[in-house]
């Protein structure tokens, strides 16, 4: 029950990057308010903003052995997304971890679960999105799975797809919808540049966005 | 039963000042340690720390069309306060709304919800204390009210309620209060201001405040 | 029942310091995976590392009499450990009483509840690791006891034991035990520096520790 | 700051009879889906359903003594309101007090907090809606008041209040609105059992409510 | 993007009624310790035991209309599962959606969020697993969609998967998996008979399943 | 590291049989209201009221093994208390292990962690208090300890502790202690008979404990 998958199909790396630039609230909205990740997922550092291709993995409780699996199968940007098999929060990774992922092109880990030596992540600049902090260390004795559909922090994410990351949370947007997500994200960035400038200019929602004949029929009242 | 209330009253703006200046846990104090919201309201960056009058928003999960209603109701110095009317996480305001808040003159947002976009919010000045960082969006669908009493985070806040905020989190003081407490709390900080130095200088607060002999009549015995 | 024990025995302060050097989660690994407190306690700015010796306070819900009487019993290097009988996030301890701590040697605040005036302490760099940042004042009404063992965020603390925090959380090293580990984590530092440079490098844990056989003995497939 | 307010005004006992018939969740639609303390106020056994005036009690974290004082102040047809002034789940309640209670005509209790002896109030048919059970003991320490607005479990409660609770948790009616409310909620009992009975034979609630034109023009699509 | 998928395929009813008689630890052990949905879905009240064909409902925070939607999707055997596009707690589920639901053939409900009327719902007959009880109402503004696959309380759902739910909690079975776990779960049933008796009769698990030698090997020490 | 303590002191039965009968809220108090293991630790079905000698557990999460090792150390009237290593609810304890645990004498068990099989175990009359249900299996491959110190929800538990537990929770009592704390719960027990009538009487609090002057000159004010 315990396997590895090796070859594993990732997006084009020119819509991964503009998914990151994207950010995470608008590549959420572009694909019609879908894929974030719960908000207990926070980053151990402000300020970084990063996409990758998932490489999944599905851990025992406490039991960290599959990382070392997962480091082997990791490409150039992919991205780190484990979740354990039962509600766990001890330190699966720290900056020993840390340094093999980025010596192997890892982008940044997603962990339903604890991080442990975040003084060190952040020198290293290695972000982390995590349930917890802690240092309680884990063993390596039971098998899990990489590369096979996992559930973390509430949403499917299967080997390949693209995680978006930032000071917001986490997005997963589907391997095969990336391109198109991609491109409405980039037309939402556009349309909120033209309404930011009438918002600052003291221009009201309720006008730009026509909100008063619609309160009005559902019964809103000024008093 | 949805409305939205005008003509509100709001204190002094010299007595909002004062607040603001003390801060909140002098504040919690002064009234006689009563207004604090619950500790799950955490400032987006830290640092800010601001008092203003409370412009309140009761809105359905998950729907944030009132705070579009709210803005136009705000007056310069003002919060805006947002209660849903059932727990919720959802990220219900952003960079475009900050934009617009701000606009109008508003201090920052006290919300039992989610907000996103929080680089943003935090690179514009825009200071929020949330229960969650969220990018997950909202609709407008329902309608909610605004300016009417609302219980946000554990406290009941009407409209022109002073609310003050910093690094410690957030305090309700009542409009009609708001002189009262203004004055008690100068007070409690030129106290402060005196024992500090005398318990700088090593001086203990079993001498100070003459704690021994009551200490022993409870039974306190050392061993 | 309410007690204060006037005469604890600290660990040798050469010790204490090269725990602190450590860190937690080297610590908590070179006494074999123990003493982690609960993942809860945070700390209320990045960067502080300490070590002290535990100065225990029992204390009851709401309740901050007993840190008067615990600052007297501070001597240099301690650290003031906080146990509530029964869950609390009251903000006992601000801005006033580690003014007072500072004066008598303390190094830092590890406590199951609140703490408040969070920036005033930051400013002065004084550390805190706690449940909750909060406002919400206490009283000084009903004894409690100092320098008894307590269970602090799950972990049993006795008086005189070696806390350790940064910024993974805090550990507690037994006061007997401690030049063992401290010992133990020396060693452990310097076996990981070799392995850090070996997995900088590209080569992979599972080569390093030799996983490969074990990892197909438990039945691990690669498709 | 600590007072008890000896004389409030209460509801109708017909219309809060009437009120306890109804029920929370159909008291909670009648007043327009307002009005429902937060879910984690569970019953102690299944199958209670009353309704009751409040007799509010603001109690400080881990001291009942409060309570003492408002059981002079109950009336036949009352219902003890607790909230603790910082969240704590302490026992501030047992079968002593409910013993007292109940000779003072008391109903049950609602206490955002803890409550214990729940096998004998169980014997008693004294129901208690609480956030926990908890042996944990308390103090007789610190004042508190006694028929003040209190926010309870989300919810502002003022003295007087009409409280009703069942095996869907609890929800408060105004005083001033409780018949108005009681008259509503007997016309949607009413109009219920007409659509209960369609439903049971077979008929869909989107006939029933004509849903479809609505579902269609939002933009639902079968496939 | 909102969708009803009206034409789903489902599991063998021999299969699931196997799988319904295995109940939920022994489904999820038969699948590889797999399935299992989150620890906070409790049964609205204790005895019941279930199995049935999914039909899920992905819907907005405090919007059950897409209930009604998908009581015209249910066959005989089927089990409705919802779960909220953001963590919710209110009630979308009462006693009148129940009647409707059981009259086209409904088993019961998994949902992670919020039911009401659980005292009417206990005496029909109709068994709930939920994550809480709440009386706090919804509204039938916003589509979702049904039969689409959802994530419920940690786990994936698909339409037609199997739903197996006792006093454990709720675990999913896949549905082209089901037939080879409901044989699995009936080898293990009979496995675990024999077991039972040589523990009834004071035999050993240490012995039964030979632990010592590996125990010793790991290192367990008896002093 | 790991080690099994085969040779633990008990109390003497008789008084552990005094302690059961007094229940968990006398125990608490007659030890000075302490003792108390946390409010999350909850009874599988109500109703069950046990005292008995602790068989500790240290185990890791997601890991029973130690359970097997544990159930060789009981004897008669024993009680099986386990703490995971870190925070975990998976389901540890299931109908094969109570059979094995009762046919050695066990008494009931109190996890901090899941159990499952809660229906056989009500069948079976074997109470367990836990901190979930949950039928998430566990591995058999790491070691823990038997009868080593551990911290239960939030209580130092030492092997052969006076284990108490009831519908209202669960409290420990030293095993040194337990004579003295029996008689002063019987003491305590007497005490309250008397109470009880003059309180069902329509006696008050206030005045049966003479109360009016205290709460008088702390200053509460009747308005």
């Amino acid at each position: 029950m315990s396997i590895v998958v090796t070859n594993i199909r990732r997006a084009d790396p020119a819509v991964i990057e503009a998914l990151g630039k994207a950010g995470v609230a608008t590549v959420h909205e572009a694909q019609g308010r879908t894929g974030c990740l719960a908000s207990h997922m926070r980053p151990i550092y402000p300020g970084a903003q990063i996409a990758g291709s998932a490489v999944t993995i599905s851990a025992p409780p406490g039991d960290n052995w599959m990382v070392h699996v997962a480091i082997e199968q990791l490409r150039d940007g992919d991205v780190l997304v484990l979740a354990p098999t039962s509600p766990c929060d001890a330190g699966y990774f720290g900056d020993l971890l840390a340094t093999s992922a980025m010596a192997h092109g890892c982008r940044g880990l997603v962990i339903d679960a604890g991080v442990r030596d975040v003084r060190d992540l952040t020198a290293m600049g290695f972000p982390v999105w995590s349930r917890a902090v802690s240092a309680q260390g884990t063993v390596k004795e039971t098998l899990g799975s990489v590369n096979v559909p996992i559930v973390c922090a509430g949403q499917l994410v299967e080997a390949g797809d693209v995680l978006v990351a930032d000071d917001d949370g986490v997005v997963v947007a589907r391997r095969d919808d990336a391109e198109a997500v991609a491109a409405a994200a980039q037309k939402r960035l556009e349309a909120e540049e033209a309404k930011r400038r009438r918002l600052a200019a003291g221009e009201l929602g309720l006008d730009i966005y026509d909100m008063r004949p619609r309160l009005a029929a559902k019964g809103l009242k000024y008093v």
